[in-house]
């Protein structure tokens, strides 16, 4: 049978869906997935020459509602503040795309979705994806789309790591790339904090090897993921100006194992309300996503001096200073190929103590830099 | 009654007992304990002067095996390359004592002993005891051994808090003192990591909030919280020049979730011996007498020019270059502080990448400095 291309709006969240139907995904790993489904938003208005989408790559625990309200947790999009009409990623003027990865927990094909074999849901029999599977499912949404070349592919973190990719297995299709808060690879410290979350949910026994009930879910072992992981999103520093030694609502410490110092408490709450929209078999395979990644051989493989391939893409890096994950000189190593190759490439290292989480937060230089790079990069495109 | 002192060997682990009948230890928080004992070890011999007497306070998860194996893990002290005869602390010169503090598991009164009071483990019925009471509980051996003034107490992170707090309540017992790896207070950052590793714990069904059995603890739960932690021991550099991303035996990942690369089966160990050899209510107090600790306001205070108090004693702070839990700009801090009151303050910060666990590591220039202090103060004490 041929593949088909169903397009449709999703009647569970509002939002879109593309489903490749009598059709395999080859996964890196050699195994398939069968009839895949993307979940998507779009925002603004894709023009007549097709030459205004940008592709945003979400990062490890976001989704598809970049610039609208969650359905599930009724806040925000979670960048909410950088994609609208006359906002840095104007939807007046770019037509902007986000999906939800496959893999995820937001109605792409996933771990938490039913697998039409059984009529179960996949769980565990979801087989593993890699960032490069994810970029090859986006790449089969745009192309549905009917557009043949993004004017730009940006992403942080988890999303860096796409654009990365994409920048490596489709580079005709893309013009620019902002790529924020990223490395070559996952890093040995990286890799040690999700396993030790991982650890944290297959140790709960509501786990129960993945097939967990909907009414008995490993909620204690992902609420402690995510703590571990929340902490190593901020600094410092910012934990320090933002909590401090300070006290809960009584003045002096309780001698117990209540939350007795604020950022306890504000730890405990980050765990609870990321249980209620995450999935935890989600999580382990999105962690296990990038802790997979490695690109430190193919990038300077196909960067080469005067590439037709990708001598045409304005490259964008931009780092924090504060970010301990993806500190600048780890961002610095993808510009050096880069540069070695002659490529354009642009970078702005942020100074601020807010951590890795610094990109999703109004911070006026970055979201300034942004609006920048994508502003000029579309006067060039226009006028040629 | 009166109360009682008894000197007595311990039949279980192969060290002394010192237990103090008809007694109440009254606490930081107002609680008390009754007949509480000390398991402690000694080596060399205390001289006839009573001069050459150290004291060695230890780390979150160490005891009194300082120089010799653990009865537990059959492994050679936690600083056996550090205390013994001829080795930097010289154990044929000075008279060792190291002992496990209140609340720790290796014997001293804590949550897994038995409360005489019901004939049951004292589980979450310990009062939770500070810093300044582990403190007490020394001071109350050391007064047993018949020795009036301390030659030195040494102590790295939380046995550093202990000679910070032995330096405030009992100076003039004291003749130096070596801080190594702490700080005036721990930080916002510190007390995150602590309050993650005990949701581990307390999230462990068999936690049972402490009454845990025998044949039923929350291995899991401390698994988990010891992984964690062992991550903020070490520094990213040392982490990534042990392991990278080195693979297991496999020279292919496994798209799964087995320990694939090194670093993940190496914490995993972790996790799994320590769950051999300690408690998990006692990980609860301990993480929780480190939190508890802050001496920013009290130690100015007692730290006055000329004070009698204190103006003898050699205080010698060291710091790691790499140490991100107890970094050297906290260390400099107590320096501060006791360069203001015009006492006599050593510093040295050594340069190495093996992060906080550096003070347990076979590190030449950390090892030399700690004996050339020892050595010269022992010199002017006897000159005296």
């Amino acid at each position: 049978m041929e593949k088909k291309i169903e397009l449709k709006k999703d009647i569970i969240y509002p939002c879109d869906v593309v489903k490749f139907v009598n059709f395999k995904l080859k996964l890196e790993s050699g195994n398939s997935i069968n009839n895949f489904q993307i979940k998507y938003k779009t925002y603004g208005k894709l023009n007549s020459e097709k030459s205004n989408a940008i592709l945003i790559c979400h990062a490890l625990t976001a989704d598809q509602f970049v610039g609208d309200p969650n359905p599930v947790t009724k806040k925000p999009g979670w960048w909410n503040h950088m994609v609208g009409p006359y906002k840095p990623i104007d939807t007046e003027k770019y037509f902007v795309i986000c999906s939800n990865v496959i893999g995820g927990c937001m109605g792409s094909t996933g771990p938490k979705e039913i697998n039409e074999e059984n009529n179960l849901p996949y769980a565990l029999n979801f087989p593993t994806v890699t960032i490069k599977d994810m970029v090859a499912a986006q790449k089969m949404l745009v192309d549905a789309l009917g557009i043949k070349k993004l004017f730009s592919v940006i992403g942080a973190s988890m999303g860096a790591m796409q654009v990365l990719q994409w920048v490596i297995d489709y580079p005709k299709s893309v013009n620019s790339v902002i790529h924020i808060a990223g490395a070559l690879k996952h890093s040995t410290q990286n890799i040690a904090f999700h396993e030790v979350g991982r650890q944290a949910i297959m140790s709960d026994p509501n786990w129960n090897k993945g097939n967990y009930l909907e009414d008995q879910k490993p909620e204690r072992g992902l609420a402690v993921a995510r703590m571990i992981a929340h902490i190593t999103y901020l600094s410092e520093k910012a934990l320090y100006r933002k909590f401090g030694r300070k006290l809960q609502s009584r003045d002096i410490i309780s001698f117990g194992f209540d939350a007795d110092f604020q950022v306890e408490s504000y730890l405990r709450y980050q765990g609870k309300t990321f249980v209620d929209r995450f999935d935890a078999n989600s999580y382990l395979y999105m962690t296990r996503a990038m802790d997979y990644f490695d690109v430190t051989n193919i990038l300077p493989k196909v960067m080469k001096f005067n590439s037709e391939d990708n001598n045409h893409i304005h490259y964008f890096i931009i780092s924090f200073t504060s970010d301990w994950l993806f500190p600048t000189n780890e961002n610095k190593e993808i510009i050096k190929i880069l540069n070695k190759a002659g490529k354009k490439v642009s970078f702005t290292e942020i100074v601020t103590d807010k951590g890795h989480d610094s990109f999703l937060l109004d911070e006026p230089e970055f979201i300034d830099v942004v609006a920048g790079f994508l502003e000029s990069n579309f006067k060039i495109i226009k006028g040629s």
